[in-house]
């Protein structure tokens, strides 16, 4: 087996090895198929096998009630910010609520407003993006026709330690950076969307969840490519899905379901991690900077600054050297980041944190 | 290595053995990368690299102009099918004209309908969508918007086998089924769009060609994932792009160029298959009957019917039990149906032939 490094990186990310094992055995022919995954047609039996276990996957993990479909679309979550306010804003004669607490919440406020009417309940600009609302900060519009949030900021590192109150306002939210890293009250969403790229499978395969009241609202004159209506009708199957990107999202969620043996679990092995790596931060006596504010600390995005742009830059060299690789912050913020979503082993973490006590050791 | 049958699947196809091998070999870590391709952000030098490596195998195969820009995206022909007319027909105060081949230009029509004022110039419908039109036949309305054809069309079995005439109408064609199986006059071409999934790589990227001039009227209030000009501005990498989707139509693209020697020479292997499955249905006195006219005959998907449904039903678990996968004809249409794109191997039509013959031999 060729050498693998520790892969910070946030999205595409670093996948299960027994995953890509997986696919790698099977990868000239499926058993008993004769055919790769990469090869095999969107109607055969063996694909609805594949995309029905898909499903069932993320049912189970997320107990989802029966009022809600799982769709499987392409065009990532940058294609959801327009498709959401196109199916439950545009033509309505209501505006949408916006939560905005970083990079992300701004592309879906901007794509929202080509659509219609939207107010911004909450912007975290003057903290510089480093915390989500407090409870009771955001006043929502009783008659918004969503409200919109981004359960975590990639880019800042801040995420939501629980959902937004919204009343019986549908919330709908960007879940791409933390889908599936921990228990939710599903039933408090109208609307999910996650690309797969950073904790359930490669980049090309958008996960949505919507429940049925919602589907119903969604206008007929639509393209019919955007309308989840028909994704839903046909099951993800109108036209020709990303075949193999759904079956590892098949594979990743068995494996959240098999080894890890849930989203509690996968839960509390995102907190330790992550603490480690927080922890790391608050002993460095100022060394490391954390950028997000304590109670708003990600659990998947961890984010920091040294004392200066040459020790970043040296931070970042010597780490790769290490073998601990993609750990430059988002070029619009800079700094460090360290993305530790499902898929990274706690072995990555202690080594990145034994890393970051020698450099501080050298450099302090 | 297991076993491959001869998979004859309409899509997503049978792929090349040398790009399912590298794929393989290089599944858990990329040379010198030390992640799988599957990991890599979009933003890494070593994706970088693949796009561009794609877009140049791509530029090399068809001797793409400068002024053509080369897009590779997602959602399929189904979203191009709305995309198209929301970029070039909504709100021009003009027409848009259709040639109306069979089933695939029927969907590409019916969403250009949604966007705008569509003119049938031809309708195969008399001919139960046997052939194309004939030089002469389809009077093009010199203002319209531009001209749309489907090159293939994968359920019937019919292709172009030259453009239609437009003069100075642009011409837009969806190329899903036979692009980069033989040359074209790109130059003739204002705009051609391709799922990848039957002759460039798996499902779940879109690629399209287009020309500088069609970019400038893109207008600017489209939601920004369905803006051409966006992803030609960012060379792709607006949002993340279906990465390894990307790496494996490089794979192709590359196998094409350097494997076949170029769209000459998979143009005269791809004959080749053909003219041994239409002699196989010619010299069978009746019993299997090809569904295009002779003209029209593609090279890509050839469809006949047996005297029978019941015969038909035989030949497919025959053919299956005999490694001859995948061969039932689309369900709209009934019949029989071998696709035999670009990496059908010629063996592969060789003993598909052979079973022909022996067939029709117990069973005329």
């Amino acid at each position: 087996m060729m050498e693998r490094v520790f892969n910070f990186s946030p999205g595409p990310a670093t996948l299960p090895l027994p995953v890509l094992q997986e696919v790698q055995q099977n990868l000239l022919a499926l058993p008993g198929v004769g055919a790769s995954v990469l090869e095999i047609s969107h109607r055969s039996k063996t694909f609805e096998e594949i995309i029905a276990q898909a499903e069932a996957n993320i049912r189970a993990l997320l107990n989802l009630p029966e009022e809600y479909h799982v769709l499987f679309l392409q065009g990532g979550a940058s294609l959801q910010f327009s498709q959401v306010p196109m199916s439950f804003l545009r033509g309505t004669g209501r505006s949408a609520d916006y939560i905005v607490t970083g990079s992300w919440a701004k592309r879906a406020l901007a794509e929202a407003q080509r659509e219609g009417s939207v107010r911004i309940v909450w912007d975290g600009k003057s903290d510089n993006y480093s915390r989500v609302p407090k409870r009771g900060e955001c006043e929502i519009d009783p008659n918004a026709a969503y409200v919109h949030f981004t359960s975590n900021e990639t880019i800042q590192g801040v995420q939501f330690p629980a959902e937004p109150e919204t009343e019986d306002v549908p919330l709908v939210c960007d879940a791409s950076s933390d889908f599936l890293s921990r228990p939710i009250d599903v039933r408090r969403y109208g609307l999910i969307y996650a690309g797969a790229q950073k904790n359930v499978g490669p980049a090309g395969v958008t996960i949505v969840i919507i429940r049925q009241d919602m589907l119903e609202q969604v206008p007929d004159d639509l393209p019919t490519m955007l309308n989840y209506r028909v994704h839903a009708e046909h099951r993800s199957l109108y036209n020709t899905p990303p075949v193999f990107a759904v079956y590892v999202v098949m594979l990743v969620t068995r494996w959240l379901l098999e080894n890890i043996g849930g989203l509690e679990q996968m839960h509390a092995i995102n907190r330790q991690k992550a603490q480690l790596l927080y922890e790391a931060i608050d002993r460095s006596e100022g060394f490391y900077r954390g950028h997000a504010q304590p109670d708003s600390r990600s659990l998947m995005n961890v984010t920091w600054r040294l004392p200066s742009e040459e020790l970043e830059a040296q931070f970042v060299k010597e780490a790769k050297e290490a073998g601990l690789h993609e750990l430059k912050g988002h070029r619009s913020v800079g700094g460090i980041r360290a993305s530790i979503y499902n898929a990274m082993p706690i072995d990555g973490v202690r080594t990145l944190v034994e890393f970051m006590e020698h450099f501080r050791q050298r450099h302090a």
